[in-house]
């Protein structure tokens, strides 16, 4: 089971392969690791690579990348830092935190600047409203938020920005596992907030490097 | 088939029993319309009487009510009005409408003193904003909304009082039928929002009326 | 990951906000646990404070904090006692203990009397019967009850006061996760019952907090 | 399209074959309404037969049969009279009407005894209790209920008759359709309730003669 | 949280109550253990007993029962033997084992006579066809199967008997949780299937029981 | 919004287009309908084509076409038959006529032998029995059946020959739509049947031609 | 019941307001469609008028708007035409067009340069091979498609500009609705693939207005 | 519960009884593949057989089959090797490697030739392209894709060799569990794919071998 790596991805799509780390058998995570941190490979981005794994993998492997257990992430390294374009990530409570860094993470890897907002919900809106501005000085802002998810909506009411928003699995009862907060981004009131699949802050990222691609040439 | 009519539910549980339309004959909404405008009856209230069915029923049974088309409700009069206890019915767009007052139709039978805030959808917060000294003045907030249903977990953030919550069947795509803004307003990040069923309007003013009935004895 | 606490909100909505336990980490446990117990601080209430979790927590942090391994909540405190305004938790069997513990130590926490009635399920009438009297001289109800949740129409029929329903998530088959319930409860056909989240003991507390709020100025 | 009748299924599993009229065309209906009113054929039960498509058949195909709306049935005689077993149809409300009609109705056309009892809902716990005597008088039970169907764990719990539960499609929101009554019943906690399909009053009457036939031989 | 147990309820419904083991503290289930086992004490059914949990218990409570793993039910004895009545549990494949278990232990608890016969799926129709004439003979007949559950119409089409179907949760894809094999058996074309709630050996026994008393008196 | 033909294709896949017509303003299917009886132009099939839809379309349309209602398919000419190659179309009940039918017909259109087998559900399974050596003739087997489809999973235990199996969504209640029926055929405990979109006779034909092409090049 | 229309959102959030006709009365659609046209108003996009509604307004209002049927808009005016940027809406088949056309008429109504690619749909993987360096000319592309929807992970493969998916309702068993086609693109194999619900083109544009602008300033 | 093999299936179906090892006790394992090895006796196929439990197998038991713990599959032996007809097995991702796997055992197992072509994603569509022209030397194509499933679409559109498509579990949010693969594979806009249940691999090469059977006699 060999992985066929897309290495000219980059150029085409001005985004380069990920490793999708769960489900993964260690070797190969090991093997990726070192390749990576080969002379003149580009350096990956790991993403879903739970603390347990990553504890599990050989040290030299471990020792070749930046591990973040909150955001379950590991990079070998970041692709060069881009001199325009920045991107804001809001969240709503404390529990949207591995999503919301799993976004802040891919943005750090793929050069992008970004700033974090955190516990940003709208069960008490005057937090949101302290940072507007703060918030609306960037080119593109990705909203994480579970349960009811309010915070998309509000936000992108507020906001002239392109908005992408991720619904995070937290939660119980109908809230669990992320459709709630999914369905009320997609049904949002506010016009042209976009909408990533439940937990997917690395999508998000994505999405908003091809925006300041699109900005920044 | 004929209908055994509860006529002690009253003094049980404070609520008379009232006729849910949909479905049922036109002889039977007639024979009811006619009982219950005779002297000593309790008047009845009529819910989900749609306009075409209304029109169809005879001239003297319908002169016997006051329909209200947007809301599908008649009334064959109202109960006493009740001196103290006022309700609050906020919703979300005018889409809202139908349901925002087949509440408020049910507390104005109930003898149940309200007001009615339309078009306070959080897409532009500054609506529900310029609002929220006057909402806060009743005793109960009743909030309509559908789609991302936003609403009910911002203005639960923003008031101590009892707030009952009414998700509406308005919107298309995954807001279709009202299961998203059931759901977000089941998740809400705001404490204590209680929740009906999908475009039940009726049962949100009798949970109202429950609650001023526990207010004013 | 900062938790930005909303220490105004008591003031603003009658309800001091909640360390919902799941998912955060040991260290900010035992960090809130610590603060809430430093002179002058509020007392907080932790919930979904599930057994293995509290013992991995430092004795002196659990020391600060009077926990509940069935309700899985945890007090440093509570607030000062209401004079008037009683609660009525309600279950219909056994397995519901976890969520009408719930509701009630949050009712402890907040200072609101209250009296729970378990196994009071309607496959067996009588049981509901013969405490039905004493239920009613309570301000609220919350009713817990998981399958089928017949228990909610069956005492909503019963009774003039406020009822807050909690769905639970016990059962197996279509009744696992607590979608039956929640779809029983919103469906009753007893006027006027307001339903909560699956499982959300402590939502059902805060409703019947802010009506209690609204009874008792 | 021929329709293979399976004239021996009556011997062989004691229940003849049905129209179910549904989306057959005219013509189909027509002729067999004439087939089954031949000298020595057997008498035919036409189930969701509307009386718009009733009243589009030939007149002298109508006079063939005895068609009654609410049930949407049109029998074109009925089986032998069965000497012994009982059967008792028991329904929550007057819009679960057309199922509990159809049940009655294919009772009579395969000449078994039955009594409806009406208007029997939990919501009004009262009504039922004063029924109860006479219902568990009858062999076998047939509960038919929407919305919440919570009538049939209330009355599992009071008899010790075989329970046939038949939820129905009326309601709104997260009843309509029948699937919230359809799983409470699934989910009762009153033991061996058994189930049929929603708004299949024709199912619960061949499974009460089924079991009547077990009682009778 | 104590048990209100139902003593009476044999007389009443003909159904001893029954020990839900699934969730109920390691103390709870030793404790009626002891109590069951006194003199002149009713015995109990103990479903949903897992072996570790079984395995947990104290040793002089396991010796006070009859564990059999495979259905997860420990007996405490059995009520008297009823001489007349049998029932055939017929099963579609050795994963339905554990269902099809689970209703012969509780029907032998209620002192009721029954014949398993296992793998009789219709994928492979002669399994059935060669054991038909002897299920025939029983008086009631329980089908337990998951997946596509195509033996419960196969079956339902070849005998007069009451046929109690019970869908089981094995499978993957589409099948796991066992709402196809529900939806098929609710579906079915054989008319008269009645069917109970996923994996509820123990409420088809008890609905079997049900006939059983109307059949015996 | 013209429709960019893909004329190749029969080349490429062996299917030529085909027009779905639900949706499709009037004008283009007479356009169409002109342009495929053009000298040299490749014969077109037509699907969901709806009665009332048909008799809308001009005249001379309508005879360049060989309409069929129950099916609602038209032809508007044959591919060349094939030799080899026969196909068995077995459904369960008359309701799946249309589904069936369309199957039929695009088999016809495709010039390919077939027979069609109804009324051939297993609640009734001597049925099946008397035609099977009949069906085994065939290369082919497309099994049509909707609510349970036990069809499928007794047919594919009893033939060695490819099984393509389409649900239907005739039924009511959890069968309505056809997703009990699709999901007990993707469950079939038969080995090797596989599945095609609820309703889709067309695309079974499609399947069983690509089949017809494998086995006679 | 008045609509509080947000006249200063266009400055806030860069959006005008829209008027979703779908459930408004005619006197609403009349009022609006004469007061967007006074002198100095902003002139307004009316979505979701269906021809029939179109139809039974008064000629007067009709002739205020420029109505396009298939994508069910009318336009009183459009806003000033943006110098920069560009946006292509590919679409998969021709039952796509209503949504891709509501797409594009909302583009026209913001003053933004577009253009249309209809049939791209990937059966036919060379339709968008053909159009894939035009496409790649645009800064975001729109991608709208049902069924399968396919044709977003296609070409989100192969660009690197900001992909806006809509999938929408078309099809029949499991695609009906659209859901099918919504799961499909938020899980897309192709990174920072940004959905919208489903059937909302109008959404698209509005994100597409949002990443225009912060090219564009 | 002892296994009823059905020693006859493959003259009947033309494939063997296959051991589901999932949810099997490890004796019944271990019997069976004692038995299986014994002379004379018909090879068996394992699947399903997790490695933790292969591990819990007496040595001299694991050491009659072949083990492969991707595909979790073990083989007693194969079939006779047939000499005529070819699969091809395209998969989308590594993450679809377990069902790939078990496709190809299946048909290692029953003695038919195959290829398998990996990492064969039309996120990336020059991967499929330059295998195609293989691929299409084969005599059936089983495709295995999770997520969107787009491949399936895209190569049903470039083949006309029957297609056998199933849909993975892999992913996360709504992609989980493989519903959104299978509805996207059912509504696939290619013609002629047929559907396997999601994983099931050993399905699809059962298909796959009917149709083997049906081209090479």
């Amino acid at each position: 089971m060999d992985v066929l790596f897309d290495h000219c991805r980059t150029e085409r799509i001005g985004l380069p392969e990920t490793v999708f780390c769960q489900g993964k058998p260690l070797e190969t995570l090991t093997r990726l690791m070192r390749e990576q941190a080969a002379p003149g490979a580009t350096p990956l981005l790991f993403t879903r690579l739970f603390p347990d794994i990553f504890e599990a993998l050989p040290a030299d492997a471990r020792d070749l990348v930046d591990y973040h257990p909150l955001s379950k992430t590991a990079l070998g390294g970041t692709l060069p830092q881009r001199e325009r374009g920045r991107v804001a990530v809001v969240s709503a409570g404390t529990c949207d935190g591995p999503v919301a860094h799993e976004a802040a993470r891919t943005l750090a890897y793929l050069g992008i600047q970004h700033t974090i907002y955190e516990d940003s919900g709208v069960a008490g809106v005057w937090r949101l409203a302290s940072r507007l501005e703060a918030i609306n000085t960037h080119d593109v802002i990705i909203v994480v938020a579970g349960m009811d998810a309010a915070l998309a909506t509000v936000l992108g009411g507020l906001t002239p920005k392109p908005v992408v928003a991720v619904p995070t699995s937290v939660g119980y009862g109908v809230a669990e596992g992320g459709r709630a907060a999914l369905h009320a981004m997609l049904s949002s009131c506010a016009p042209g907030v976009c909408v990533l699949n439940i937990d997917n802050g690395y999508g998000a990222a994505c999405a908003a490097a091809r925006i300041i691609g699109a900005i920044c040439g």
